[in-house]
């Protein structure tokens, strides 16, 4: 039976590896990079810098460059038509990964950024490889230090109050359905600065950009004081670099 | 400057150590054990075998025993004494660890199950020893594996549907808050099984006991099929080893 590791590898410091993950990486012959061609530069620098110091020799690696996406994507409510397009465009992923894994019957690998259980597409695209029948294999998914966990951590805090939940979400989630009073909310996937679009004056933000890399950024205070700071530093940022990754939490303070 | 790592160690396989906690743990000289005594031996050896196969020799482990517990907490629901008998409580662990590091000027180390920011109390109470102002540190935080993440690593599984939100929260507050619709609701911290009070014939768990650890044990279903399963074999476990340690997730199918 051929095996699939699909591994997190952390979310930007490649010292968030584990040793669970070199350990299953070191099995690995053939690594599969989706996506390949869309990605940040720095973010492949990351899976490079794993490879290069924990990896076994010889391994290959396979680049499936994404499909074009169908650009017609209907606007935000529309959530059928919205993820019908999505769904399209995993069948078409599946099948590239399909036909790269039939080709071979070596341990295959899949790095992902963060852990795979937290806004990552990988591991439904595996399971649609299996239901789809032409390849059997056998995986397995080797945790990793998420981004809301680097953030929790560059901020040096706990994620929600004593015993009280915590709420993780999309900016676009928390634009439609605002903030619940009794939680801590996590935000993620957030290109529009969503959290000015959230009223009240007792919100306090943890933000954090690039964490666990070189320009890791952190800015934390009551929401209304520092909102403006954040969207002007986001974007001096993103047009240094020419990209950003940036991730909040939002609660009420009593 | 005095220094102190709080470093996250993973929520059960020695192996969810990342290379971060490893180079973190390298250089720490003094470990503080809190609540020792009140540990399962299963979890003390997690800690144990982390030291043993990654940490510099020579370092010395300081255990600080809990302070007694304020046996008196009032009943669930009556929010404000409840959280003054954790405070008091959290006081008395802070003078503790106040006294113990005040002892040494070595760089001081504090392993945590799972991730610090996630239903942990050593960020408070390490803030709580900084506000006292007997003594100065600084102290930075390594992230590690957390419960929900060997939960979805377990199950393959990602947490949330495509782009919606997960609600991570305790056994306590799914009782008094029930389970919303359009959400993923992961649960810790429940000894009740309390997912036999939520009501509703579409809902699925995934649960899991052990996590990473030997007996690991995973049981997954529609919740009205496997629900009496879970509680059954939850209690069967929990005889066998004289505790359990398990975390779900549930879902609305459509
Ligand atoms: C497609 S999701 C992948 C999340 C990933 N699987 C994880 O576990 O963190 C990408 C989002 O994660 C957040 N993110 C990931 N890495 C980040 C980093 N190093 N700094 C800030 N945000 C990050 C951002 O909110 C970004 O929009
Ligand atoms: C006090 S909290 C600590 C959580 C920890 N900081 C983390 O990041 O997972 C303990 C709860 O975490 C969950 N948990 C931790 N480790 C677990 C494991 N190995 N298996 C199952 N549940 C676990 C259980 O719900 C347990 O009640």
């Amino acid at each position: 039976m051929r095996k699939l590791f699909v591994i997190g590898i952390g979310a930007g410091d490649p010292d968030q590896v584990t040793v669970q993950a070199i350990k299953a990486l070191r099995q690995v012959a053939v690594f599969f990079v989706i996506g390949k061609g869309s990605e940040k530069q720095e973010l492949v620098d990351v899976r490079t810098a794993i490879l290069a110091e924990h990896a076994d020799q010889p391994y290959r690696i396979v680049e499936l460059p994404d499909p074009p996406r169908d650009r017609g994507v209907p606007a935000a409510g529309a959530d059928a038509a919205y993820r019908e397009v999505v769904e399209d465009w995993h069948e078409r992923r599946a099948e590239l990964l399909e036909q790269a894994f039939a080709e071979t019957d070596a341990v295959g690998g899949i790095l992902v950024w963060g852990d795979p259980s937290l806004y990552d597409s990988t591991l439904r695209m595996v399971e649609r490889v299996l239901r789809r029948g032409r390849v059997d294999f056998d995986y397995e998914v080797i945790p990793g230090i998420t981004s809301p966990q680097a953030l929790a951590a560059g901020h040096r805090m706990v994620l929600h109050d004593i015993g009280e939940p915590v709420h993780v979400t999309t900016g676009r989630r928390l634009r439609e359905e605002g903030l619940a009073a009794a939680q801590s909310t996590l935000v993620m996937l957030d290109g529009d600065c969503s959290f000015t679009q959230v009223p009240g004056d007792d919100i306090h933000i943890w933000w954090g950009a690039y964490l666990g890399m070189p320009d890791e950024t952190l800015i934390e205070g009551p929401l209304r004081k520092v909102e403006q700071e954040i969207v002007t530093r986001r974007a001096e940022l993103r047009a240094a670099k020419g990209w950003i990754m940036d991730i909040y939490l939002l609660r009420h303070t009593r």
